[in-house]
Protein backbone atom coordinates (compact mmCIF):
# COMPACT_ATOMS: atom_id res chain seq x y z
CA UNK A 1 0.00 0.00 0.00
CA UNK A 2 1.14 3.72 -0.74
CA UNK A 3 0.64 5.85 2.05
CA UNK A 4 0.23 9.83 1.71
CA UNK A 5 -0.29 13.17 3.55
CA UNK A 6 -2.04 15.70 1.68
CA UNK A 7 -3.29 18.96 1.84
CA UNK A 8 -6.97 19.90 0.05
CA UNK A 9 -9.43 22.55 0.77
CA UNK A 10 -7.19 23.82 3.55
CA UNK A 11 -7.03 21.04 5.59
CA UNK A 12 -4.21 18.13 5.63
CA UNK A 13 -5.24 14.04 5.27
CA UNK A 14 -3.92 11.05 5.68
CA UNK A 15 -4.28 8.62 2.38
CA UNK A 16 -3.98 5.27 0.54
CA UNK A 17 -2.92 6.24 -3.20
CA UNK A 18 -4.99 3.40 -5.71
CA UNK A 19 -4.39 4.80 -9.32
CA UNK A 20 -5.50 8.33 -9.74
CA UNK A 21 -7.06 7.96 -7.11
CA UNK A 22 -6.45 9.03 -2.98
CA UNK A 23 -8.96 6.93 -0.19
CA UNK A 24 -9.01 9.03 2.73
CA UNK A 25 -8.69 7.27 6.29
CA UNK A 26 -8.99 8.96 9.97
CA UNK A 27 -6.93 7.33 12.74
CA UNK A 28 -3.35 6.65 13.67
CA UNK A 29 -0.91 5.72 10.55
CA UNK A 30 1.11 2.83 13.06
CA UNK A 31 -2.37 2.11 14.96
CA UNK A 32 -6.02 2.05 14.28
CA UNK A 33 -7.70 3.53 11.12
CA UNK A 34 -10.24 3.31 9.10
CA UNK A 35 -11.14 4.86 6.06
CA UNK A 36 -13.60 7.14 5.57
CA UNK A 37 -15.14 6.99 2.37
CA UNK A 38 -14.16 9.90 1.18
CA UNK A 39 -11.90 10.35 -2.01
CA UNK A 40 -9.96 13.00 -3.95
CA UNK A 41 -8.14 12.77 -7.16
CA UNK A 42 -4.70 12.17 -7.17
CA UNK A 43 -3.67 15.27 -9.15
CA UNK A 44 -5.88 17.75 -7.51
CA UNK A 45 -4.25 18.14 -4.10
CA UNK A 46 -1.06 18.61 -3.08
CA UNK A 47 0.88 15.69 -1.42
CA UNK A 48 2.99 16.01 1.68
CA UNK A 49 5.76 14.49 3.35
CA UNK A 50 3.76 11.25 4.32
CA UNK A 51 4.59 11.09 7.64
CA UNK A 52 5.81 13.73 10.64
CA UNK A 53 8.70 11.74 11.49
CA UNK A 54 9.35 11.14 15.39
CA UNK A 55 13.06 10.72 15.33
CA UNK A 56 15.47 11.15 12.16
CA UNK A 57 18.31 8.97 11.84
CA UNK A 58 21.05 9.17 9.29
CA UNK A 59 24.51 6.76 8.51
CA UNK A 60 27.01 8.50 6.37
CA UNK A 61 29.25 7.29 3.98
CA UNK A 62 27.35 4.00 3.72
CA UNK A 63 28.05 3.19 -0.34
CA UNK A 64 30.95 1.84 -2.34
CA UNK A 65 31.08 2.49 -6.17
CA UNK A 66 31.24 -1.62 -7.02
CA UNK A 67 30.49 -4.22 -4.96
CA UNK A 68 34.92 -4.95 -5.04
CA UNK A 69 34.95 -2.48 -3.07
CA UNK A 70 32.89 -3.45 -0.07
CA UNK A 71 35.74 -3.73 3.00
CA UNK A 72 35.84 -7.07 4.26
CA UNK A 73 35.32 -5.98 8.05
CA UNK A 74 32.68 -3.42 9.04
CA UNK A 75 33.34 -0.55 11.07
CA UNK A 76 32.99 -0.84 14.62
CA UNK A 77 31.07 2.18 15.42
CA UNK A 78 28.80 3.29 12.75
CA UNK A 79 28.53 7.45 11.81
CA UNK A 80 24.73 7.79 12.39
CA UNK A 81 23.42 11.27 13.05
CA UNK A 82 20.45 12.83 13.47
CA UNK A 83 18.38 15.13 11.26
CA UNK A 84 15.82 17.48 13.46
CA UNK A 85 11.75 16.72 12.42
CA UNK A 86 11.77 20.88 11.81
CA UNK A 87 13.89 20.12 8.50
CA UNK A 88 11.20 17.80 6.89
CA UNK A 89 9.74 19.45 3.57
CA UNK A 90 7.05 17.19 1.10
CA UNK A 91 6.94 16.62 -2.48
CA UNK A 92 7.71 20.10 -4.60
CA UNK A 93 8.34 21.69 -1.83
CA UNK A 94 11.11 24.29 -1.99
CA UNK A 95 14.56 23.79 -0.38
CA UNK A 96 15.93 26.74 0.95
CA UNK A 97 19.72 27.37 0.82
CA UNK A 98 20.37 29.06 3.66
CA UNK A 99 22.22 32.75 3.65
CA UNK A 100 25.72 32.98 3.31
CA UNK A 101 26.51 30.28 1.20
CA UNK A 102 25.50 29.16 -2.48
CA UNK A 103 25.82 25.49 -2.56
CA UNK A 104 24.27 22.87 -0.73
CA UNK A 105 24.71 18.93 -1.84
CA UNK A 106 21.85 17.03 -1.90
CA UNK A 107 21.65 13.03 -1.30
CA UNK A 108 19.35 10.37 -2.42
CA UNK A 109 18.14 7.99 0.03
CA UNK A 110 16.02 4.97 0.82
CA UNK A 111 14.37 6.19 4.01
CA UNK A 112 12.90 2.72 6.49
CA UNK A 113 10.08 3.92 8.42
CA UNK A 114 9.55 2.08 11.84
CA UNK A 115 6.44 0.99 12.79
CA UNK A 116 6.68 -0.86 15.86
CA UNK A 117 8.98 -0.16 18.98
CA UNK A 118 12.04 -2.11 18.43
CA UNK A 119 14.99 -2.92 21.45
CA UNK A 120 17.54 -4.92 21.26
CA UNK A 121 16.86 -6.52 17.71
CA UNK A 122 18.45 -9.39 15.84
CA UNK A 123 19.60 -8.74 12.08
CA UNK A 124 16.48 -11.33 11.07
CA UNK A 125 13.80 -9.71 12.75
CA UNK A 126 14.69 -6.52 11.26
CA UNK A 127 12.14 -6.29 8.77
CA UNK A 128 9.51 -7.03 11.37
CA UNK A 129 9.88 -3.75 13.29
CA UNK A 130 9.45 -1.92 9.83
CA UNK A 131 5.99 -0.05 8.31
CA UNK A 132 7.65 0.74 4.82
CA UNK A 133 9.80 2.89 2.71
CA UNK A 134 10.09 6.21 1.51
CA UNK A 135 12.62 8.22 -0.26
CA UNK A 136 14.55 11.07 1.69
CA UNK A 137 16.76 13.66 0.52
CA UNK A 138 19.74 14.60 2.89
CA UNK A 139 20.07 17.82 1.73
CA UNK A 140 23.76 19.01 3.47
CA UNK A 141 25.83 21.78 3.69
CA UNK A 142 28.68 20.79 4.29
CA UNK A 143 30.31 24.64 4.84
CA UNK A 144 28.21 23.96 8.08
CA UNK A 145 30.50 21.19 9.70
CA UNK A 146 32.41 21.40 12.68
CA UNK A 147 36.41 20.79 11.56
CA UNK A 148 36.22 18.63 14.54
CA UNK A 149 33.63 16.13 12.72
CA UNK A 150 30.32 17.39 14.35
CA UNK A 151 27.86 17.22 11.30
CA UNK A 152 24.75 18.52 13.71
CA UNK A 153 24.62 22.41 11.96
CA UNK A 154 25.13 21.22 7.95
CA UNK A 155 22.17 18.71 8.15
CA UNK A 156 20.00 20.51 10.60
CA UNK A 157 18.73 23.46 8.07
CA UNK A 158 14.84 23.64 7.61
CA UNK A 159 13.36 22.11 4.16
CA UNK A 160 16.80 20.02 4.52
CA UNK A 161 15.04 17.07 4.78
CA UNK A 162 12.81 16.54 1.77
CA UNK A 163 10.45 12.96 2.13
CA UNK A 164 8.00 11.30 -0.25
CA UNK A 165 6.17 11.14 -2.18
CA UNK A 166 4.26 8.08 -0.32
CA UNK A 167 5.34 5.47 2.01
CA UNK A 168 5.83 2.00 0.10
CA UNK A 169 4.60 -0.63 2.79
CA UNK A 170 4.98 -3.97 -0.15
CA UNK A 171 8.54 -3.61 -1.13
CA UNK A 172 12.15 -5.38 -0.61
CA UNK A 173 14.39 -2.81 0.29
CA UNK A 174 17.00 -5.41 -1.24
CA UNK A 175 16.24 -5.22 -4.88
CA UNK A 176 15.77 -1.80 -5.36
CA UNK A 177 18.01 0.95 -6.79
CA UNK A 178 18.58 4.34 -5.03
CA UNK A 179 18.93 7.13 -8.22
CA UNK A 180 19.02 10.88 -8.60
CA UNK A 181 18.50 12.97 -11.19
CA UNK A 182 20.06 16.61 -11.13
CA UNK A 183 18.12 18.90 -13.67
CA UNK A 184 17.13 15.69 -15.65
CA UNK A 185 20.81 14.39 -15.82
CA UNK A 186 21.34 10.94 -13.75
CA UNK A 187 23.88 11.32 -11.05
CA UNK A 188 23.08 8.80 -8.80
CA UNK A 189 21.83 5.21 -9.86
CA UNK A 190 23.35 2.53 -7.00
CA UNK A 191 21.55 -0.84 -5.82
CA UNK A 192 21.34 -1.26 -2.37
CA UNK A 193 23.60 -4.24 -2.50
CA UNK A 194 26.12 -1.54 -2.64
CA UNK A 195 25.33 -0.52 1.06
CA UNK A 196 28.69 -0.82 3.73
CA UNK A 197 26.36 -1.74 6.88
CA UNK A 198 23.51 -3.53 5.39
CA UNK A 199 20.33 -1.91 6.70
CA UNK A 200 19.59 -5.50 8.94
CA UNK A 201 22.70 -4.68 10.86
CA UNK A 202 22.44 -0.75 10.58
CA UNK A 203 18.61 -1.08 12.51
CA UNK A 204 19.62 -3.99 14.66
CA UNK A 205 22.70 -2.07 15.55
CA UNK A 206 20.51 1.04 16.33
CA UNK A 207 18.18 -0.89 18.20
CA UNK A 208 20.86 -2.04 20.85
CA UNK A 209 21.52 1.27 21.78
CA UNK A 210 18.12 2.96 21.48
CA UNK A 211 15.12 2.15 21.76
CA UNK A 212 13.27 2.56 18.50
CA UNK A 213 9.77 4.13 18.20
CA UNK A 214 6.79 4.02 15.43
CA UNK A 215 8.17 6.66 12.94
CA UNK A 216 11.25 6.90 13.50
CA UNK A 217 12.71 7.25 9.85
CA UNK A 218 16.00 5.76 9.29
CA UNK A 219 17.91 7.41 6.29
CA UNK A 220 20.13 4.76 4.45
CA UNK A 221 22.96 6.57 3.15
CA UNK A 222 23.37 7.92 -0.33
CA UNK A 223 25.10 6.00 -3.29
CA UNK A 224 28.24 7.90 -4.90
CA UNK A 225 27.58 10.70 -7.33
CA UNK A 226 25.62 13.44 -4.38
CA UNK A 227 27.10 16.63 -5.51
CA UNK A 228 26.75 20.27 -4.83
CA UNK A 229 24.08 21.99 -6.37
CA UNK A 230 22.50 25.95 -6.65
CA UNK A 231 19.85 28.09 -6.57
CA UNK A 232 17.58 27.17 -9.74
CA UNK A 233 18.43 24.06 -9.42
CA UNK A 234 15.81 20.71 -9.51
CA UNK A 235 16.54 17.18 -7.64
CA UNK A 236 14.52 14.40 -8.49
CA UNK A 237 15.02 11.54 -5.55
CA UNK A 238 13.73 8.31 -6.87
CA UNK A 239 13.02 5.00 -6.46
CA UNK A 240 11.21 3.77 -8.92
CA UNK A 241 8.94 1.37 -6.83
CA UNK A 242 8.04 3.81 -4.51
CA UNK A 243 8.03 7.09 -6.51
CA UNK A 244 9.77 10.30 -7.37
CA UNK A 245 10.17 12.94 -5.08
CA UNK A 246 11.63 16.42 -6.63
CA UNK A 247 12.39 19.48 -5.30
CA UNK A 248 13.67 22.46 -6.29
CA UNK A 249 16.23 24.68 -4.82
CA UNK A 250 16.00 28.41 -3.93
CA UNK A 251 17.96 31.27 -2.39
CA UNK A 252 17.40 32.32 1.24
CA UNK A 253 16.34 35.26 0.27
CA UNK A 254 13.32 34.19 -2.00
CA UNK A 255 12.08 31.78 0.88
CA UNK A 256 8.61 32.78 2.82
CA UNK A 257 9.44 33.19 6.34
CA UNK A 258 7.32 31.62 8.77
CA UNK B 1 5.79 27.40 39.20
CA UNK B 2 7.55 24.40 39.14
CA UNK B 3 5.89 22.34 36.75
CA UNK B 4 5.96 18.29 36.79
CA UNK B 5 5.02 14.55 35.36
CA UNK B 6 4.32 12.38 37.55
CA UNK B 7 3.01 8.49 38.56
CA UNK B 8 0.12 7.45 41.15
CA UNK B 9 -2.03 5.25 41.19
CA UNK B 10 -0.66 3.40 38.12
CA UNK B 11 -1.69 6.84 35.83
CA UNK B 12 1.03 9.62 34.98
CA UNK B 13 -0.17 13.39 35.84
CA UNK B 14 0.80 16.73 34.91
CA UNK B 15 1.00 19.14 38.11
CA UNK B 16 1.91 22.34 39.48
CA UNK B 17 4.05 21.93 43.07
CA UNK B 18 3.16 24.08 45.52
CA UNK B 19 5.11 23.34 49.10
CA UNK B 20 4.55 19.70 49.89
CA UNK B 21 1.57 19.68 47.74
CA UNK B 22 0.88 18.99 43.63
CA UNK B 23 -1.93 20.42 42.25
CA UNK B 24 -2.92 18.30 38.99
CA UNK B 25 -3.59 19.86 36.11
CA UNK B 26 -4.88 18.45 32.45
CA UNK B 27 -4.19 20.79 29.19
CA UNK B 28 -1.46 21.32 26.57
CA UNK B 29 1.89 22.21 29.49
CA UNK B 30 2.80 24.75 26.42
CA UNK B 31 -0.52 25.66 25.66
CA UNK B 32 -4.05 25.58 27.45
CA UNK B 33 -4.75 23.76 30.82
CA UNK B 34 -6.19 24.29 34.64
CA UNK B 35 -6.32 22.30 37.26
CA UNK B 36 -8.81 19.52 37.84
CA UNK B 37 -8.81 20.39 41.72
CA UNK B 38 -6.99 17.11 42.69
CA UNK B 39 -4.11 17.27 44.58
CA UNK B 40 -1.37 15.16 45.69
CA UNK B 41 1.30 15.01 48.56
CA UNK B 42 4.88 15.47 46.99
CA UNK B 43 6.07 12.51 48.40
CA UNK B 44 3.16 10.17 47.99
CA UNK B 45 4.08 9.94 44.16
CA UNK B 46 6.87 8.86 41.98
CA UNK B 47 8.62 12.36 39.82
CA UNK B 48 8.88 11.91 35.91
CA UNK B 49 11.37 13.48 33.58
CA UNK B 50 8.76 17.24 33.55
CA UNK B 51 8.03 17.04 29.78
CA UNK B 52 8.68 14.61 26.99
CA UNK B 53 10.99 16.81 25.07
CA UNK B 54 10.47 17.12 21.04
CA UNK B 55 13.98 17.34 20.37
CA UNK B 56 17.16 17.79 22.59
CA UNK B 57 19.86 19.59 21.93
CA UNK B 58 23.39 19.57 23.53
CA UNK B 59 26.10 21.85 23.11
CA UNK B 60 29.95 20.34 23.23
CA UNK B 61 32.52 21.91 26.13
CA UNK B 62 30.62 24.91 26.54
CA UNK B 63 31.95 26.14 30.24
CA UNK B 64 35.95 27.42 31.18
CA UNK B 65 36.76 26.97 34.81
CA UNK B 66 37.56 30.88 35.11
CA UNK B 67 36.20 34.11 34.04
CA UNK B 68 40.18 34.39 32.61
CA UNK B 69 39.97 31.70 30.48
CA UNK B 70 37.10 32.86 28.12
CA UNK B 71 38.12 33.15 24.79
CA UNK B 72 37.98 36.41 23.21
CA UNK B 73 36.54 35.42 19.78
CA UNK B 74 33.53 32.46 19.59
CA UNK B 75 34.24 29.71 17.69
CA UNK B 76 32.17 30.56 13.78
CA UNK B 77 30.26 27.47 14.45
CA UNK B 78 29.22 25.53 17.50
CA UNK B 79 29.63 21.74 18.61
CA UNK B 80 26.08 20.96 18.62
CA UNK B 81 24.34 17.74 18.70
CA UNK B 82 20.94 15.77 19.32
CA UNK B 83 20.26 12.86 21.88
CA UNK B 84 17.07 10.97 21.23
CA UNK B 85 14.12 11.69 23.47
CA UNK B 86 13.86 7.77 23.97
CA UNK B 87 16.83 8.44 25.93
CA UNK B 88 14.63 10.60 28.88
CA UNK B 89 14.63 9.03 32.69
CA UNK B 90 13.08 11.14 35.02
CA UNK B 91 14.35 11.61 38.64
CA UNK B 92 15.66 8.71 41.19
CA UNK B 93 14.97 6.15 37.56
CA UNK B 94 18.33 4.00 37.22
CA UNK B 95 21.19 5.20 34.37
CA UNK B 96 21.53 1.66 32.75
CA UNK B 97 25.93 1.95 31.87
CA UNK B 98 25.69 -0.43 27.59
CA UNK B 99 26.70 -3.97 27.69
CA UNK B 100 30.35 -3.89 26.95
CA UNK B 101 31.95 -0.92 28.74
CA UNK B 102 31.98 -0.21 32.35
CA UNK B 103 32.05 3.21 33.11
CA UNK B 104 30.25 6.15 31.42
CA UNK B 105 30.58 10.08 32.43
CA UNK B 106 28.00 12.68 33.74
CA UNK B 107 27.51 16.15 32.64
CA UNK B 108 25.21 18.47 34.70
CA UNK B 109 23.02 20.84 32.89
CA UNK B 110 21.30 23.83 33.03
CA UNK B 111 18.36 22.57 30.54
CA UNK B 112 16.59 25.72 28.84
CA UNK B 113 12.77 24.62 27.51
CA UNK B 114 11.21 26.34 24.46
CA UNK B 115 7.72 27.06 24.83
CA UNK B 116 7.40 28.81 21.83
CA UNK B 117 8.08 28.46 18.21
CA UNK B 118 11.10 30.15 17.48
CA UNK B 119 12.46 31.07 14.40
CA UNK B 120 15.39 33.42 13.05
CA UNK B 121 14.94 35.04 16.49
CA UNK B 122 17.76 38.02 17.75
CA UNK B 123 19.65 37.09 21.18
CA UNK B 124 17.69 40.14 22.91
CA UNK B 125 14.37 37.87 22.03
CA UNK B 126 15.56 34.92 23.41
CA UNK B 127 13.89 34.71 26.62
CA UNK B 128 10.50 35.18 25.35
CA UNK B 129 10.64 32.25 24.14
CA UNK B 130 11.57 29.82 26.88
CA UNK B 131 9.12 28.42 28.78
CA UNK B 132 11.00 27.45 31.78
CA UNK B 133 14.45 25.41 33.30
CA UNK B 134 15.12 22.11 34.46
CA UNK B 135 18.23 20.36 35.01
CA UNK B 136 19.60 17.45 32.82
CA UNK B 137 22.37 14.91 33.23
CA UNK B 138 23.88 14.45 29.46
CA UNK B 139 24.90 11.18 30.29
CA UNK B 140 27.84 9.85 27.62
CA UNK B 141 29.79 6.28 26.73
CA UNK B 142 32.99 8.60 25.00
CA UNK B 143 33.74 4.92 24.41
CA UNK B 144 31.12 5.03 21.70
CA UNK B 145 32.40 7.77 20.23
CA UNK B 146 33.66 7.85 16.43
CA UNK B 147 37.28 8.74 15.69
CA UNK B 148 36.74 11.04 12.91
CA UNK B 149 34.20 13.45 15.74
CA UNK B 150 30.80 11.74 15.85
CA UNK B 151 29.61 11.76 19.20
CA UNK B 152 25.66 10.14 18.28
CA UNK B 153 26.28 6.98 19.61
CA UNK B 154 28.03 7.58 22.68
CA UNK B 155 24.95 9.99 23.98
CA UNK B 156 22.05 8.03 22.47
CA UNK B 157 21.67 5.35 24.74
CA UNK B 158 18.55 4.57 26.94
CA UNK B 159 18.83 6.21 30.10
CA UNK B 160 21.43 8.75 29.05
CA UNK B 161 19.17 11.72 29.41
CA UNK B 162 17.87 12.43 33.27
CA UNK B 163 15.28 15.41 33.50
CA UNK B 164 13.80 17.22 36.41
CA UNK B 165 13.35 17.37 39.07
CA UNK B 166 10.79 20.39 37.42
CA UNK B 167 10.32 22.61 35.31
CA UNK B 168 10.86 26.33 36.78
CA UNK B 169 9.67 28.95 34.77
CA UNK B 170 10.63 31.87 37.24
CA UNK B 171 14.19 32.02 37.31
CA UNK B 172 17.08 34.08 36.23
CA UNK B 173 19.50 31.76 34.04
CA UNK B 174 22.09 34.11 34.32
CA UNK B 175 22.44 33.91 38.34
CA UNK B 176 22.80 30.08 39.08
CA UNK B 177 25.02 27.87 39.05
CA UNK B 178 25.00 24.29 37.86
CA UNK B 179 26.50 21.64 40.60
CA UNK B 180 27.13 17.91 40.68
CA UNK B 181 27.77 15.64 43.53
CA UNK B 182 29.15 12.33 43.18
CA UNK B 183 28.39 9.86 45.87
CA UNK B 184 27.93 13.11 48.04
CA UNK B 185 31.34 14.43 46.72
CA UNK B 186 30.92 17.69 44.74
CA UNK B 187 32.87 17.73 41.52
CA UNK B 188 31.32 20.45 39.46
CA UNK B 189 30.35 23.54 40.73
CA UNK B 190 30.11 26.59 37.79
CA UNK B 191 28.65 29.86 37.53
CA UNK B 192 26.63 29.99 33.87
CA UNK B 193 28.80 33.24 33.22
CA UNK B 194 31.56 30.30 32.44
CA UNK B 195 29.58 29.52 29.82
CA UNK B 196 31.62 29.94 26.24
CA UNK B 197 28.98 30.42 23.91
CA UNK B 198 26.09 32.26 25.96
CA UNK B 199 22.52 31.18 26.21
CA UNK B 200 21.38 34.10 24.83
CA UNK B 201 23.48 33.83 21.51
CA UNK B 202 23.39 29.92 21.67
CA UNK B 203 19.16 29.95 20.84
CA UNK B 204 19.62 32.60 18.75
CA UNK B 205 21.96 31.29 16.62
CA UNK B 206 19.95 27.77 16.94
CA UNK B 207 17.10 29.52 15.68
CA UNK B 208 18.98 30.70 12.26
CA UNK B 209 18.69 27.03 11.59
CA UNK B 210 16.37 25.27 12.29
CA UNK B 211 12.52 26.37 13.78
CA UNK B 212 12.55 25.71 17.21
CA UNK B 213 9.48 23.98 18.54
CA UNK B 214 7.33 23.70 21.98
CA UNK B 215 8.96 21.36 23.73
CA UNK B 216 12.35 21.75 22.64
CA UNK B 217 15.23 21.25 25.53
CA UNK B 218 18.71 23.13 25.30
CA UNK B 219 21.22 21.12 27.04
CA UNK B 220 23.48 24.40 27.20
CA UNK B 221 26.23 22.42 28.56
CA UNK B 222 28.55 21.24 31.81
CA UNK B 223 30.97 22.97 33.75
CA UNK B 224 34.25 21.34 34.48
CA UNK B 225 34.38 18.25 36.57
CA UNK B 226 33.00 15.40 34.79
CA UNK B 227 34.24 12.55 35.17
CA UNK B 228 33.77 8.65 34.48
CA UNK B 229 31.73 6.89 37.11
CA UNK B 230 30.86 2.80 37.44
CA UNK B 231 27.76 0.78 38.63
CA UNK B 232 27.10 1.45 42.22
CA UNK B 233 28.05 5.21 41.31
CA UNK B 234 25.13 7.67 42.71
CA UNK B 235 25.21 11.32 41.06
CA UNK B 236 23.36 14.42 42.10
CA UNK B 237 23.07 16.98 39.22
CA UNK B 238 21.61 20.26 40.95
CA UNK B 239 20.93 24.02 40.40
CA UNK B 240 19.53 25.16 43.19
CA UNK B 241 16.48 27.31 42.42
CA UNK B 242 15.44 24.02 40.12
CA UNK B 243 16.09 21.25 42.45
CA UNK B 244 18.26 17.52 42.71
CA UNK B 245 18.33 15.39 39.88
CA UNK B 246 19.46 12.19 41.78
CA UNK B 247 20.13 9.19 39.57
CA UNK B 248 22.13 5.64 40.40
CA UNK B 249 24.19 3.72 37.62
CA UNK B 250 23.67 -0.07 37.41
CA UNK B 251 25.04 -2.19 34.97
CA UNK B 252 23.45 -3.34 31.93
CA UNK B 253 22.80 -7.28 32.72
CA UNK B 254 20.88 -5.93 35.94
CA UNK B 255 18.42 -3.62 33.98
CA UNK B 256 14.92 -5.00 33.08
CA UNK B 257 14.33 -4.87 29.54
CA UNK B 258 11.06 -3.65 28.51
Amino acid sequence: MKFTRFEANDNIFQGVIEGDEIRVFSGELFGDWSYTGDTYKRDEVNLLAPLQPNHIIGIGANFVARKEDLPESLPEIPVFFYKPSSSVIGPEAEIVIPDGINQVKFESELAVVIGKTAKDIKEDEVLDYVFGYTVGNDVTAPQFFHEDGHWTVGKSFDTFTPLGPVIETELDPFSVKVEAKLNDVEKQNSATDLMIIPIRKMISYLSKVMTLQPGDVILTGSPVGAELVNEGDVIQCEIKEIGTLRNSFVAARQSVKS
